[in-house]
């Protein structure tokens, strides 16, 4: 078996390399991916950083993939070669807890299998999508709709499930007033698909030049988060803050902008994991704190026909592999994902 | 208008006396209510130490009321003389914002008017249920169902909602898992109201002398929280854990405990209300914090038909109204509610 281009992490702190990388012969359930965009998530810099440890290098990130499938398993029912496919956060699961038999993969009791930097069920170590092709069950490889186009869909698979599962929990939709912090990777298609949903969606921000994006993306009222009385006027006012911002908050501060009922959901893992909070703001209203990860398998597909039924899709910046680092140094800065164009691998 | 015999604080640190308050003659839409049984509330004690400030002296604590109405306004449409009611933590709110109209007093947006050491709207200082008579709108006036004794039915009214809201709103019931946690006023309704709902309920304390009364009361586990071990062997079992324990606890340690999706829910006011969380003990579950508190008037008289239909009161001590100041001394060695037996109020 010939290795497959990627793009690779030798070593903690190390350049990134062009090498090659080993993918298994499909297995009977199995489907070969050419990869044609990889989009890059801000986990992809906590992993390649070992910010939180335990990082297994040489490195290959990616887990926002899209392609079309070149070869199936002999027991393959749902897809073909030429069909347009993609791959998000997962590669396995247990197939058997409760969350994995009722499509909550991401809360699989042996823990999923994530699509890179982890260990695969069969020992291996997985890698990612900053490469030529993968080879994945076909269980945990997702459908694109004809209507999206395959760059701008990648980053649904990761930032896309992720925004909208807790929009969907915390019943995001007409009448209720959705705020989303934070407009980067996650917070545009936040605003984007909660007002597709038919909320009111307002930006809270700290970068007053990225107004005009929110209200074009769907936002009715965009806050400056660094001007307090705007912010004041605005207590009591949501029915769901998403917390998209990937840094330390007020949390205090922020549970007073909910409403009785409200939840203050967390989508980003921050630097800093440890919060506090004055139980009184909880008691007052009955608010919520609350966490979000991901989405199943079931509900990727699902935010994937919706966005195409909506007509949504990320906001990118397609650039060439050579690209990757600088775009690495950059990643606060694009508006708003950066997708690889993985043909380009190896081509510069 | 003659004075109305009520126990008092007449200033902080001082003894209870015995007194006359004055109660305003009933307007169109008021009851007067001749008391006969008024619950002690952990509540009582925190106001009567000013421990959080602004205690108006003197002071007439009491907010778990039950008797009979002795006089009726003009206007008065639900409640004749004669009739047995309760009344529990309000006695106003605005009536005209979100909450108050939605039947959830308990959130008004102006603030609802406390039973007592609370400004009433017509800016006299409200006095509670350690006295012989009380005078409050019909909007603000449960009615005692027949088959509920009115001593054991007055702790309903606070501590009897406070457990039910929650348990209602997050769904207690066949199938599910409710944990809760100490057993004290609060606790012991939790339990045995968890277990009327159809859910598979364990009394979490530190007390393992509660475990008998626990299994009576409806549980069908006791988990020693002092003994690791077994505290261990329920992490991620619960839908729900009903936190009634006012003092700090560890909540990434009980966070723990929950399974996917579940709710850590306090609804009593610690002593130290600032807590600490890791964002990772939300996100890898779905996990959420929440608070809430007491119920709206509706609710409240739901709690009581609840109550009536299923056979459940509060576990009471009833004492003549001069065993107060020593009840007070030794409130967490009641099993598991002191009851004033108001008629015994000036007769000592």
């Amino acid at each position: 078996m010939p290795g497959v281009l990627a793009l690779s992490l030798p070593a903690k702190g190390a350049r990134f390399t062009l090498t090659t990388v080993e993918r298994r012969p499909p297995r009977a359930d199995d489907v070969r991916i050419d990869i044609a965009f990889c989009g890059i998530c801000h986990t992809d810099l906590h992993v390649g950083h070992d910010d939180w440890g335990g990082t297994p290098f040489p490195l290959v990130p990616g887990h926002e993939i899209t392609g079309v499938v070149s070869e199936v398993g002999d027991a393959v029912t749902r897809f073909a070669v030429g069909d347009r496919v993609g791959v998000g956060c997962m590669v396995d699961s247990c197939r058997k807890c409760a969350p994995c038999t009722s499509g909550e993969e991401q809360f699989c009791a042996e823990g999923f299998v994530k699509t890179y930097a982890d260990r695969d069920r069969d020992g291996a170590v997985t890698m990612g999508g900053y490469s030529r092709s993968i080879v994945v069950s076909e269980h945990y490889v997702l459908r694109i709709p004809d209507a999206l186009e395959l760059a701008a869909a990648a980053p649904l698979l990761c930032a896309g499930v992720t925004v909208y599962s807790p929009l969907r929990r915390w019943a995001a939709g007409p009448g209720r007033k959705v705020g989303v912090l934070g407009m980067g990777g996650l917070g545009h298609l936040g605003v984007r698909i909660a007002a597709a949903m038919g909320a009111e969606v307002t930006l809270l921000s700290r970068s007053p030049d990225k107004r005009d994006d929110a209200l074009r993306l769907g936002a009715t009222r965009f806050a400056d988060t660094r001007d307090s009385a705007e912010t004041a006027r605005l207590a009591g006012h949501f029915d769901l803050l998403l917390n998209t911002v990937p840094a330390p908050l007020d949390v205090d501060a922020h549970l007073g902008l909910l409403g009785v009922g409200g939840t203050f959901v967390t989508v980003g893992a921050p630097g800093d994991a440890v919060a506090s909070y004055n139980v009184f703001s909880l008691l007052g209203a009955r608010r919520a704190i609350a966490g979000s990860s991901i989405g199943g398998i079931r509900e990727t597909q699902e935010v994937l026909g919706f966005c195409a039924e909506h007509g949504i899709a990320a906001e990118i910046e397609t650039i060439p592999a050579a690209g990757v680092p600088e775009a690495w140094q950059n990643l606060s800065g694009v508006r708003y994902r950066y997708v690889i164009d993985v043909a380009t691998l190896g081509t510069a």
